[in-house]
């Protein structure tokens, strides 16, 4: 197996990401899913684009309210007290031939539909500018029981978002999934190589 | 006078930024400049943009490296030990009419020159693989002590960058500034509307 991590990045757990989520079954440990999270395959996959000269994609890091820093003598400051801070944005943005490409990447553990509640009016918010502006906007959703991941255009969950403020379902069914949204194949190298399915709506367009 | 930040942002100071840069004198009270910091009126610019639609450009936040959390019952998490790393990219970016925009702020309290120290290895490597993506990079460069802000195309940065690296020397003259960059008048809403000049760059390509 090649070195996942070459650049020897820490590995950061996010706020939603609890260890006991990650417990391993035999299932996991199949070639195509060792039970890594979307983060960890994201990241994988946006520093696979940067070093092929493929894209240029980045999670942004977690947004941090300072309160208290101490500077000790001829050592790193550290910070003794901080909060974590609601983002006013989506989790990953970047560019690619041409194209501004923003997303935001999402779990659940429904074998069935995806809770609206995992996503913020903000995000929605944040997401209508970035079309405006011509750029590209979508999600990755993965049914982490099912293991299976899709790339999701954001007109797709705007419009159950919609439906949901007009008393509609709180709740996306995998069918809609199935139907609307692109499923992506967990590969070696990268992981989830979801630019080649973000080609198909820019072809679309 | 408005009302700064509708929106009740918290100030954040940032790493590089001391209070005592911030003494204020009889000029720094003139209409046209308040002793702001950079980091603020742009801060304020990108708002004014995202508020009317003209933009989409958002600071990132700083890269922690958290290494304690704790959990009080009945209140927010609190982070106890933290680090400041590198961050691996520049620190704004985003969309506007179709174009990514990506760029680095620096402040200098030089009279003669702009000091390339300020400006890091990875920060340059990033700006070549935006451009190679084809997005749109850029410094704003603002001289404190001379009160001039000049939007920077990044191959200016890259040519002395590779000067330097070639025994040539560490800093830019500010009359390189006043030949080849943009210098920016402030305003009062936005204070400083720095995508007028970009477009400039857009229609030059």
């Amino acid at each position: 197996m090649a070195i996942r991590y070459p650049n020897g990045k820490v590995y950061q757990p996010t706020q939603n990401e609890s260890p006991e989520k990650k417990r391993l079954t035999k299932k996991d440990l199949s070639f195509s899913n060792r039970g890594k999270s979307l983060e960890d395959d994201l990241n994988e996959t946006n520093d696979f684009y940067v070093r092929n000269g493929i894209a240029s994609i980045y999670k942004k890091p977690v947004p941090i309210q300072i309160v208290k820093v101490e500077y000790p003598k001829r050592s790193a400051a550290v910070i003794r007290e901080a909060y974590f801070r609601t983002p006013s944005t989506t989790d990953y943005n970047g560019v690619w031939n041409g194209y501004y490409i923003d997303f935001e990447a999402k779990e659940t553990e429904s074998k069935t539909s995806f809770p609206l509640k995992n996503i913020h009016d903000h995000q929605i918010k944040h997401m209508q500018d970035v079309i405006a502006q011509k750029g590209i906007a979508f999600f990755i959703v993965r049914f982490t029981t099912l293991e299976r991941t899709f790339v999701v255009p954001f007109h797709m969950v705007e419009e159950a978002w919609r439906n949901m403020d007009n008393g509609g379902r709180k709740s996306i069914p995998l069918a809609l999934f199935e139907q609307v949204a692109e499923e992506l194949q967990l590969g070696l190298s990268p992981r989830l190589d979801y630019l080649l399915v973000v080609n198909k709506f820019v072809a679309n367009n």
